[in-house]
């Protein structure tokens, strides 16, 4: 049994199994957090990113709220300030405190960040190890979601402190250290058709997913095709040469206003120096890898690229009936590269892993969804509206933390995560 | 032969019924302005909604820059300055005066604005009687996008008046002598099922429809039930007395924050005077209707009344299934009403008309769709971001101008346009 | 006795003659209306400027509100809601439409606003003939407020309407038979001197004066000198030309960030046309007269083109000890030029008219001042802040509305006004 | 002699005294920062307010740029890249990191951050050991002016970490071992009469001041009085409790716009717990002293305030003639206070220390006064427009620090200093 499935695993898993998978994603986060100075963790450069300490003290209050709270008698609050502090958007919580101010905290300390972590860890074990059989299976399942949360305000805290590193003029390294990317061309792009018909979309099997990923229901395609691997740095370097970001008959409406008012000249972290293009990397400013895949680029971006490729991106039903065939496998963080790299191999390849790969499709309640009860509910469902699908995970994803059905959600100028293209066309 | 059909009929249609056709819509434009005084046209009181002046002016800028100028032989253009002034959003045409600022242009005076008309309209005669059979089919294709273009814009000239007159504290009555709508109880809440599977939906017709309508594709649907007529302002009233504007809990979270940073706490255009509940109408001010459908709510509000009332909003593939069943008639512009009234009959009833019913779906490219060529590509392909899907037509469109399969779409805050609710329902 | 002694003379001037000169003043307002079309009369193109038909109706509610209300018995409200539409900013008064909403109201038609004066006429002749002699002196001082008052208006319609009209690509001119301006060259710059001393600043003579111009006061001036003209065109377009908008070391840090902020290159009326200057003016586009006054810079551009010219601006208590020697005669309203000219003759010209002259000096209360009582209290006194004053009326000023103790006051960064530069330096 | 003469005697000091009295300076910042946590040492919660580190580097900036580069042989730059990232706004320096992103800097960190002090403090020491005589007069006075800046941003570190720790909801305190402030009742208020006359007004004398405190120059003053003691908490509280917060009659018209746009109801540091009043202080929050002086008032609140009380404030001419005969003593930072504490005394008490005391005079250049050439000139000179001017020190300024030509400036709606209200009144 490796890692991954351990999170995700149906609910026969023993108990002590639990234990020791929670204490493992809460001791990837902290790892995760190791390179940094103490000036680093309050650090928020953008209202859409948060400070380190913040997300480490937000995934506590998550256990806190949701499971100490109710299931653990005797449980006593860390601190009562902090259900305020640190609740991210739960409105039926109550209150929050503002999103766009959350760098403005220099107290609680880091060093008392660390300790409302070990305290709800402590109780963490004790309710895992005790909790009634009869509360169990609730228990059981708001664990699942609160580590599959923890997992994805680890990769928010990666992305988040490229963020906030990228606008100091010093252009600081988060790692000096990382794993050497893999050299060489990429693969030649090829195309994979696809016969399509009346399919499955949607999560039906066993273990965790989230109530976005349900109910499964039938999606009728058409014949298409999947690009091989994703865009290259290179490919996307000559639309930016062909002037596709001065064009404004490549791009969406709301694309080309965005472009004009951000005044947009190519990829997030790309930077000119001299004659030269680079890249800002989590190792540091980087010759950019024209081999690698190309991210840091929006749904608007994505969406121009391929109307100047004459292709198109896919819908997320194609991608996720694509992705079925395919090892759920790939550069996720636990490869520590913390950066795309040269695609290889036959097939379909990177699909999962190195680039969430967006889609034409916006994010919204699949047939037959239901909002669940209670401020859990508000996890995933209100956030349908005005906001693009992702597939596939990156770089800075846990593995196993994805799946085929997962889906990721961003607005569709947002680009500070590592998302890429996958292009698809039609088969008729 | 009717009005409506004549204009989006099959292209075996007589040149001088096209020249008829042409005359009526362009007679229709007029006629809507009639009521207005000479200070009404230059009006503009938000960026989204232009001035009546603005709106005859662009509608025939469009016929000279789709048609006369490349078509028609020595066509001499009316005034050079009006190829920027009144391009709307055409990049491919050149550039255009920006959309916030077409209040600010006095001149070219009322007047001049109907001389540039009659000028478009002598030239328009010309080509229609006088092209040749080579170049007709291409005429006939862009007269007919000209002609639902303006009757676009005829909508558009209601709507934005209305917005117009209602920020003056006179609250002026765009009309005294409206169509008296019908009075007494509205027809009871009840739903109508509908089986699903595998359905077509799209336009493959003959006639007239805009490119986003196609191509015909097939989409499952499982069973549903529609209600069979819109909510009315009653039963608004309840959601709005029992507080849904201030219950986060019923709102998708950049509905809430619409909400907040807005203040909203009804919809568009009713008022509190004195106790009791009035609404601004294109009559002026009237009491509040219970009776008659709500209007002028966005899609956040329609979506946190559906979510309050246990249903939710119909996909517009549901829409468009239900819909294929009823005859396209209903309260129009022609029924001289300029507002929705109190649902009577059998079965689902004001599916078109009275109101644009808002749908779950966001305003995306139909598998297959390929944006046209050229700069009329820029009609409706480019806006497919971040808007929603709205459909039937509303008392303010020229009857005959929508269809089944018509998609209409706005972003998710906005509610100028008379825009109600018909509730959905799962059946399974 | 000329036109513009009768407005502001002592109180000892006869009824009829006091009927003719308000009958004067208001049909001034009107003939600078002449050339306008309907449209025309709406428009408002930014916050600070205001449509012309509100200041026709401002004007008029001014005479309602503080004259016939309060002293006309009987007199009747010609429409209850002008009390809040046409209130400029008096909070004793009750609310007031938003100023930056002035241009959303097309009713009152321009033909109501019409009927509205001729109602105020009728009964302000009414009360002139017929008040009681024990509330005469009282009437008479706020006749002759409000009779100034419209003179003000008189000038921003002007600068208004240029504002508006300067915005309209077809850059439309106000009127096209303006008079001829004076050709020929500018007279050489030369300097006065001014010994300085104890002098007295502030008014204290007959007839009317603004509060702000009270008390006279005493104030010590060291030697100094002032040009004796104003700067001219050539002059500061070799500012221009040197770099002067790219040189922050020559900025006030208010108004270099101001420059940054806008994208500043020159006066606010230059355009280049081609490879040549020209201007914007009432009577439209003409090439940059090198000979005239600069005009249509503010504070800012001022202040850094007297550092670049090695000078500085005179304080508002030299300019008027200077002016105290200067017949007030110029180039105002009454020249029917509306632009400034070129200037001739000997020892301080254009001090008076042409354009207002900047000073060093802060729009704040004089030794002594008290704010009147009442809502007429709100006319100068709040506005003591953040403004600087400017001196000497300008060719849109009626003559004789101002005189040497005049202060006019404007924000640092506006720049619609006639506003003009005069150097001064010390002299030790 | 005591330290505070030492800093800013005349040049006849000895080297090792001015490097006695410059590693008192620097040991005073530092000193002021011992009671934070590294956390608090990057915090940017306003613009206006710059994170403690920040303040620590640029001061040292200061010195190396203006002082180590020019004058000492062999200096070696700790850090090219500090050039612009601890620049504040010296265009002739070069580029500066934008104000509002001071807080985005984690890098250097603060242990970089006291290295660069060290070296710079090393170089500094070599210089004023071993500079040419013919370079020292040069020297000492940017050595002066160097060691005058760091005292302004001593007090800046103080009200700035006040704003950033005001904002956090654990409202955290700066000290918890303050020296404890007097207690007892406020002096009663009484007037001082002063007969004015010409007077002389700037500095004349022996020693350091700023450039805008000259020339000297004459000013004209009529008779007049001020108020023995700043207003209390009890007086403001009386203002506050009958609606002068709601009353525009009041208010600048700025000021009232400011109210009604930042919605304010009190001083910036009051805060409402239960029925009770309170003020957040640099001891953490305490029951509102309405004995002490009120502080954090803006100009508009401190004029709002004299207008209710039936007085003015005071011209910075009329508080300095008054101040002349008053010892420069009081509570400053020295005292150990922090706080503002309450009147005891005879005659005028509290012009030193306390609070900043507001003016009625905008902030403009004395008569004769030229910016200096050279970077320095943008030290004073370019803030001339658009703020105004306080007096006399505050209990966050260095003792010795202040004099009585002291000109401090801040905009009209600033109020994050210890700025309070001494009243005045015409004897006339």
């Amino acid at each position: 049994m490796n890692d991954r499935a351990s999170i995700n695993q149906a609910p026969q898993m023993r108990r002590e199994d639990r234990a020791e998978a929670y204490m493992r994603v809460r001791a990837a986060s902290e790892a995760l957090c190791a390179p940094l100075c103490i000036e680093d963790y309050g650090l928020q450069t953008a209202d859409f990113a948060s400070p380190p300490k913040w997300h480490l003290a937000h995934v506590s209050w998550f256990f806190e709220t949701f499971l100490l709270e109710p299931y653990l008698p005797g449980y006593v609050i860390f601190d009562p300030a902090f259900r305020t502090l640190f609740n991210s958007y739960y409105e039926q919580v109550g209150q929050f405190h503002p999103r766009a101010e959350r760098g403005h905290l220099s107290r609680p300390t880091v060093e008392a960040v660390y300790r409302y972590r070990a305290h709800v860890d402590a109780a963490m074990r004790d309710l895992i190890a005790g909790a009634d059989e009869a509360q169990w299976l609730a228990i059981e399942t708001r664990l699942a979601i609160g580590l599959n949360h923890e997992q994805q305000h680890q990769e928010l805290l990666l992305t988040d402190i490229k963020q906030h590193f990228s606008v100091n003029p010093l252009r600081p390294a988060y790692r000096s250290d990382l794993a050497t990317p893999r050299q060489g061309d990429a693969l030649p792009l090829a195309w994979q058709g696809f016969e399509g018909g009346l399919i499955d979309s949607g999560f039906d099997g066993e273990g965790f997913c989230y109530d976005n990923e349900r109910p499964q229901h039938r999606v009728f395609l058409n014949p298409f095709a999947l690009a091989n691997r994703p865009v290259t740095n290179a490919e996307y370097l000559a639309f930016v040469d062909a002037g596709g970001y001065r064009n404004p008959a490549l791009w969406l409406s709301d694309g080309w206003a965005t472009v004009q008012r951000l005044g947009w000249g190519g990829p997030r972290y790309w930077e000119r120096i001299g004659g030269d293009w680079h890249e800002f990397t989590l190792g540091g400013m980087r010759t950019l890898d024209l081999n690698a895949p190309v991210s840091h680029v929006s749904h608007f971006e994505a969406d121009a690229y391929a109307t100047w490729a004459g292709a198109r991106l896919p819908t997320e039903a194609e991608w996720e009936h694509a992705a079925g065939a395919v090892p759920n496998e790939g550069n996720f963080v636990d490869a520590d590269l913390l950066h795309p790299q040269t695609a290889v191999g036959e097939g379909l390849v990177q699909l999962f892993g190195d680039v969430w790969e967006h889609t034409a499709s916006a994010y919204l309640a699949y047939p037959g969804y239901r909002v669940p009860e209670g401020a859990l509910g508000e996890y995933n469902g209100k956030f349908m509206s005005g906001q693009m699908v992702l597939r596939g995970g990156a770089c800075a994803t846990p593995a196993g933390h994805v799946r085929g059905t997962y889906r990721n959600f961003f607005y569709p100028q947002e680009r500070w995560q590592f998302q890429g293209i996958r292009l698809a066309q039609d088969l008729t």
